[in-house]
């Protein structure tokens, strides 16, 4: 919801802000060009604009003198917006003509529906529920097991007879139920084969049931708490930025402890095979998931003991360390996991709702069986996987995003250190692993880094002063690039004409930014007195070079796919943008090096990290995870490897935007334009 | 088989006897007094006999002189016989008249039937089987998880889509299914909601299919180890007292090692509240089977990772405490026991197979998981219960007696520490439970002991001279009397007419082995000299009112079980007696006593220990399972202490036999002929 409008004067183009927001980060989403090298932390000064008129607010600063302070002279970085405002910015700063009234709102799936919503036409009925009984009390009339009096309730008020229960919920059955007076509340999971009793507690608990659901990712950790009484995620109080209180849902992440055994599967893969390397691995998730459980207590006031159950998607080789199962085979030839099957209680092959006949199934353990230091009887489900190397991470977002019932086809890309895609619609799904390279998680890149603070995550370069305008996570001092960046700055470079199609620097740049390096050519983003490192931040032709060939993989990969199906790029109803990744990446700029088909805006969708997503569904609807386990197994994995038509399009690929410049028309007008 | 005649002059009785039989044992059974107050230990000498011809083994015995020995003298308890023999008996010996042309050979339901007979109608189809599978290697063109490689297995060789797997069979799947080359055995087990997988071990196992069943008596612990797939105790070749090697089934039992925490359940109980008293019997009852499994283990030979499952049954309060459930409400109103149903997979209400509408099930567990040291796969099935005093040994007793599927009624009797009985046929069952009191276990009783070494198991009372003649346990030195002994003492008791109809001693007896001792009136079995302890050992009349008490309690109980069914005994066509007690205990003796009713011999049967005896049927069939669950539910416990009828039972059976003398006319004549 956008309340204010913010005039850039000279030219009068106008801009919508939220109040709070800050001016430097409205310029760079609205293609307003302002001078800004230090990533927004007020060091560097040179993001000087004037108020013309409006609410702004901004502190003194020594970049200001009190006499141009007084004439309205701020620092766009350091400024807030609370009301509309008239700005002027100064006449080396432009806005990018091709950008006036375009910018259509690229809709995150999150902004449009609420979890109530996508969870319309499956029904929000977890797999784990909560019910309150109020049993008879025994008499030498009616002296049945205490057993027997629960099965009678569950008869009676839910005419269920297919039910089991084990040893831990029965050896304090008979304890409960009497210092309770009878009344309890079964926790109850359903699966396949019947209901089973998860954990008998006294009193009337149905309003606190809750679950947390992980994301497991390679590198980060991501977990939410969910209140499943209110089919929501927990929300907190927080004060903002602007000293109000915001509500903000439950939701953290870390770093993935098995960081420091390797960064990425395949490293962990060789470490889970020395002695001992598998337990430390399994311990090291763990322990990162602990300590997160820890803190989302904490956060939204729950006691451990109302967690009935928690959900965790992860890539195959997470899913296996995550359970101490060997990974070894992921890694080698036919790449074989040793399971697929989703920890769901729900089998794939055929069956439906207590008919038991549905293939394998793995039923979810209590979470303390592997570790998960949480309370004695919540339940652990995991998302089924595709194949090695397509995970549950991605059969979440399948599941997240609703392609797999929609009639349309999507496209889903979910690009990190591996590029997964998947193609489809509610009949047929296929899907791909593109061994895309580390490019966009910063590997292989010379000041490359992950996406954490600090990391240059928007870049702009000036079309005629070649002077780059760079917002850093948290506005922190620049220490590195993060894939947005990197995608940025190679737009920002072919737009300008500082590289050419091949991705070679110009040798005549009319710019000292453009300089031969120790590497070779590269363009300076930052120099040295503003970064951390006291380094110049630079980006080489060897790492434009990298990121061609990571996009240039990917590209291929989404063309072998619909090549396979029959399709061109044109007939995707949906491209459907998830990671990390997706909450920066600015569509327009990845069409200009080729990561992503030149198609209209409103084609693109971002659901932000599919795999929690999807996770929180699980939560929600045993059903979806029924249908998880369904589309899982009905997926077709294409192993690009084996396709003699990938290295073909791979090839074709490695151009900016690409060897086929009918396919980039619109990118191609513009850089004949610019150029 | 017995195969050899041996005649006892001068009467000419001719008795059966096999090869190696021991005379007095002979003797005594064929109701041919002869004097042997030591109870066959040879100390006391009186047994002696003189063999006419015949081939007698016998050594040479301070007691007999050598002159004597020549001439054909030898002491009855030393001697066995090796084919036919004439043997002179004193002239103080004597045979029972009324015994000769009687004696029908009281059935064993083991000696006329095995187990594969015991099964005919149910098929040997044991819940938990090894299924042997030969998977396809995975390849480029087929690289499916190895979890989905053993499901298509399943589904094309079984025909099964309704499996379950669980994490610890998961984690190993991958490294056994390689090692193996991908020819593996399953070893799955079937419930009402379908099969699981419980290990998976590499090559062709099949034929090592083992379980161990377990009879859990407050007790005494009795196991066996059986051989799945030959459906048969294991056999072990053992050297026989003749020397020559006996086949003998692998079969141990060992005291229950909570004897030290109380006597009885009630005891138990008691010692359970106290603080980590609940534990500490669990533990006690889980060592006492470890250390018969590991016997069980060496004597078989069998390796403990060949032990797929284990099968236990026992009274109600041995099964909540093996299974470290609290026991409490078992001894307070109005006894609720936590749980009855069976730990089996196998629900009670109605579900037939695959169908999972079966009510409430307990899927068996790791039997490590309540302590068992055996392997981590094998999985623990528990007989179900019917009330909190009639419990898994009696449900075990009624499958292994058949009684449960024909259509005659039968009264199936359980005399231990209390008594547990169950009239009924296919089509209804009723059961109670009689606080009997521990008379035939020893308890209450001067001298009374349970059934080891030195107890006087086996005595008859001449009928003029009043001498015993005394059979101990292990023919040793007699320690006390155990409860077929007990019975047979006031049956000699009141033949011989020492005592009464009211169980009190005639004051004019011609025997100084009636006295005025320090509680009353007694009867001296053996004097001092002859006794462990160099006391008399004795039976008195506090003795003889206490098993007048319990065997009224167990009579009027069958006569409150008739009554609801409105029957009379002599619509009784089988009265099927377990227990231990049962191996020794003599039909007509306690017919004497009042304690069984007066029916044809033909129509009692013994099934020795009913209990063990139906947990090995569990282990041959799921069927059985499933009919124990059904049979538990269905039974109607009667419960004595609200049933207005009992008490006057109870008092008219308060006498010897009987007070009502329609009841026993053949003992009552017998009375009268020898009196």
């Amino acid at each position: 919801m956008l309340v204010y409008t913010i005039k850039f004067m000279p030219e009068g183009y106008e801009a919508a802000a939220n109040d709070g927001d800050n001016l430097l980060e409205i310029a760079m989403r609205s293609d307003v060009y302002i001078n800004a090298s230090c990533g927004g932390n007020g060091t560097c000064g040179k993001c000087r604009v004037k108020i013309v008129e409006g609410q702004v607010r901004a502190p003194m600063h020594s970049k200001v003198s009190r006499e141009d302070y007084d004439a309205g002279v701020r620092l766009a970085c350091m400024t807030t917006v609370h009301g509309n405002a008239v700005v002027e910015i100064p006449p080396e700063s432009q806005v990018d003509r091709a950008a006036l009234g375009r910018k259509a709102e690229i809709r995150h799936i999150l902004s449009v529906l609420g979890d109530r919503d996508l969870m319309r036409g499956w029904g929000v009925d977890p797999a784990v529920t909560k019910l309150y009984m109020e049993l008879k009390e025994p008499s030498a009339d009616d002296n049945v097991s205490d057993l027997r009096r629960l099965e009678r309730e569950f008869q009676t008020k839910y005419g269920r007879t297919d039910i089991a229960i084990d040893l831990p919920v029965l050896k304090t059955l008979n304890r409960t139920l009497r210092e309770a007076g009878w009344k309890v509340t079964a926790t109850v999971m359903e699966t396949d084969r019947g209901i089973g009793i998860v954990n008998v507690e006294p009193g009337n608990t149905e309003a606190r049931d809750y679950s947390i659901v992980f994301d497991i990712g390679t590198t980060t950790i991501c977990a939410q708490i969910l209140d499943l009484a209110n089919c929501s995620v927990v929300k907190v109080a927080e004060r903002g930025d602007n000293g109000l209180d915001l509500c903000t849902v439950a939701e953290l992440s870390d770093y993935n402890g098995q960081i420091r055994y390797g960064d990425d599967v395949i490293a962990r893969i060789m470490y889970s095979r020395k002695k001992g390397g598998l337990e430390k691995l399994q311990k090291a998730l763990v322990k990162t998931m602990n300590g997160l459980i820890k803190e989302l207590l904490g956060m939204g006031g729950i006691r451990a003991e109302d967690i009935t159950h928690i959900v965790c998607a992860g890539n195959t080789t997470m899913t296996h360390l995550l359970l101490g199962i060997n990974p070894k085979d992921i890694m080698l030839a036919p790449y074989t996991p040793a399971m697929t099957a989703g920890v769901s209680g729900f089998g794939a092959s055929g069956g439906t709702e207590r008919s038991g006949a549905s293939g394998i199934i793995i039923p979810p353990f209590r979470a303390k069986e592997i570790g998960i230091a949480l309370n004695e009887h919540g339940r652990l489900f995991v998302s089924p996987c595709v194949s090695s190397y397509v995970g549950g991470d991605i059969v979440a977002g399948v599941i997240g995003s609703g392609m797999f019932r929609e009639e349309g086809i999507s496209l889903y890309m979910d690009i990190g250190t591996n590029g997964e895609i998947v193609l489809g619609n509610r009949d047929w799904l296929m899907c791909a692993s593109c061994s895309a390279g580390p490019a966009f998680e910063g590997g292989g890149i010379k000041f490359g880094m992950r996406a954490g603070t600090g990391a240059i995550e928007q870049v702009k370069i000036h079309p005629s002063t070649f002077e780059p305008m760079v917002l850093t996570i948290g506005k922190a001092q620049p220490a590195g690039i993060c894939g947005s960046g990197l995608i940025d700055i190679v737009a920002g470079l072919i737009e300008t004409g500082l590289i050419d199609q091949n991705g070679k620097f110009r040798r005549d740049c009319d710019t000292a930014r453009v300089r031969h390096g120790e590497d070779g050519y590269e363009y300076v983003i930052c120099y040295a007195p503003e970064t951390t490192a006291g380094r110049d931040i630079v980006i080489t032709e060897v790492d434009i070079d990298n990121l061609v060939r990571t996009k240039a993989a990917v590209y291929a990969g989404c063309k072998v796919l619909l090549d396979n199906a029959g399709l061109s790029y044109g007939e995707l109803e949906k491209v459907i943008i998830a990671g990390g990744f997706g909450h920066y990446i600015d569509i327009e700029r990845a069409q200009v090096i080729g990561l992503l088909p030149e198609l209209p805006m409103e084609r693109f969708i971002f659901v932000g990290n599919g795999s929690l997503l999807g996770a929180r569904l699980f939560s929600f609807s045993k059903d979806l995870l029924r249908e998880a386990e369904r589309v899982a197994r009905n997926m077709t994995n294409i192993e690009l490897s084996n396709s003699p038509s990938f290295m073909d399009e791979f090839v074709a690929a490695m151009f900016l935007p690409h060897t086929d410049q009918d396919l980039f028309p619109g990118v191609m007008k513009r850089l004949k334009n610019s150029g």
